[in-house]
């Protein structure tokens, strides 16, 4: 399965020197909780905050110096805003990064504060590629698209890779999925690796596109953004499903009400500041209807990204 | 200095198979704003949320089977409660805890859990330790005090003693001090190291019974429990205070407002949970009067035990 394109532990060497390689961590809660031994990839105390600086960084560094002199761009109100803007730092290139009107001001700060060019645009998918390539024409920078894009999805895949060299006996691998790249890159790991991992997808069902795309066998579009996992309401991609269709299991689905409480699990029982998106494996694991009784499961916990404002934690809390 | 009753080495390895050796963690925004280079050590991360349970373990596995035969007592509302029961379920024997009427929830529901029994007594200081006295008389059950204890700051030293072997070129060490438990053992740990490295105790100037003591030679009462950092509300006991008096550099004073602000830097930038206690060690880093310029410097996050329902995270986001 995609053996060629791809080759995970080459890019675990070229993104090495710019990433952490975060800690495994365990929780006897969650275990009793899950009747399971459930091993939490602490992604959200990756460089950033979140998974994505693994792909971005993988993509960046393969840019000839050609390709690179002008710079990168991307368009993200999110994770991979930042991951991208790291990347152009580490590589010492100029980061444009199209965000729209009313992005989070927390997320703005942090692109900024690593040094990106912020671009703004109206606040839709359209409006955010168009301006994203208007940048690409008349720039020259080099587009690094959030997941589909082999580059990112196999720099993504460094951290199921590290999960599963890490804890030698897993059974399966639980990660998010949102444009597919965490999830896709899981994948392309446990293919690579010596004994049979399950790789299972975790997706609010206020944002079912790629558990639908799965069940119909056909891409299908993204929904509108109503789950608070606000980074997995993007559709997936064409590249991630053409991964998943063989390479994943199953896909589960967890309700807005679990993942809030997976999310207040983490914070109060683990003391990990995770993000709703980055609960949602976790939620799975927990609540969904996953035959994991005494199985040894990885959990990708893949972002710390909240703004930790008032409304925002009474949103949560409420 | 007391090299004689301290063995801290041995302890790490009586309490090894109990506690977990937490993680030293790096964040580039704190080390640009001290202008140093800062090492967290992530006792939060704890079993239990926070340091106690090493100094509770290694003074309950050093009791002698007849001493501990009747179970352990002990008198707490926080950390040292929780830590308590985890010790005397790790020896199998009986966990009887005082805590006052009114105590958080949260951490009644954890002592519980974690097999210990309750018994109620009214809330000062004087009902705590008669109660817990006389279940010493009435059941034979061994007294373990959270800090005026020897084989409790062995124990408690061995936080530091891992960030000294973990980071060999330490120059300083900040710990915050309460009962004085955590930075006593630091100071242990420290002079047993083949450098120099300076112990640094941090205080809230709410509760600033031990920069008193220490600048007058004299132990000093506890003040009123006004900070917001709840676990140093304690007043220093004997025992640390002898250690402290030639150990410690220097104790600084911090604000409630910035205490306040690197717990918020913690969870908003590192993704660490905290409590209030916890971040008083940073605090002192970020913004305390400390020539630290270019330093190497080990900040003990103490523990992030705090109850996350709305009305205590808006009180502390208000």
């Amino acid at each position: 399965m995609h053996d060629d394109p791809y080759d995970l532990p080459a890019a675990a060497q070229r993104i090495g020197p710019y990433v952490r390689r975060t800690a495994v961590m365990r929780c006897r809660t969650f275990d009793r909780m899950a009747g399971a031994h459930l091993y939490l990839k602490t992604e959200n105390l990756q460089t950033g905050g979140s998974f994505k600086v693994r792909g971005a960084t993988n993509a960046v560094m393969m840019l000839a110096d050609a390709e690179v002199r002008h710079g990168v761009v991307t368009h993200s109100s999110g994770n991979h805003a930042q991951a991208v803007a790291l990347a152009a730092a580490a590589r010492g290139v100029a980061a444009l990064v199209v965000m729209p009107e009313g992005s989070n001001a927390a997320k703005v700060a942090a692109v900024r504060g690593y040094g990106a060019k912020i671009t703004w645009c109206d606040n839709n998918d359209k409006a955010r590629s168009s301006a994203a390539n208007k940048i690409r024409r008349e720039h020259g920078a080099a587009l690094i698209h959030p997941f589909n894009d082999a580059r990112v999805i196999e720099g993504q895949g460094t951290a199921a890779l590290e999960l599963l060299e890490e804890v030698d006996d897993l059974d399966a691998v639980i990660a998010p999925v949102g444009g597919g790249g965490l999830l896709a890159g899981a994948c392309l790991a446990a293919a690579g690796h010596r004994r049979t991992v399950e790789v299972i997808g975790a997706e609010p069902r206020l944002a079912d596109d790629a558990y639908e795309s799965m069940r119909t066998g056909i891409l299908q579009p993204q929904r509108p953004p109503a789950t608070i996992a606000d980074g997995l309401r993007t559709g997936l991609g064409e590249l991630p499903f053409s991964i998943l269709h063989t390479g994943v299991r199953q896909i589960v689905l967890v309700d807005d009400a679990q993942i809030l409480e997976a999310m207040r699990l983490c914070w109060q029982r683990a003391k990990l500041v995770v993000e709703p998106s980055g609960a949602v494996a976790l939620a799975a694991a927990l609540w969904a209807d996953l035959d994991m009784k005494s199985k040894h499961v990885g959990i990708i916990l893949s972002g710390g990204n909240v703004d930790l404002c008032r409304n925002e934690l009474c949103h949560f809390w409420r």
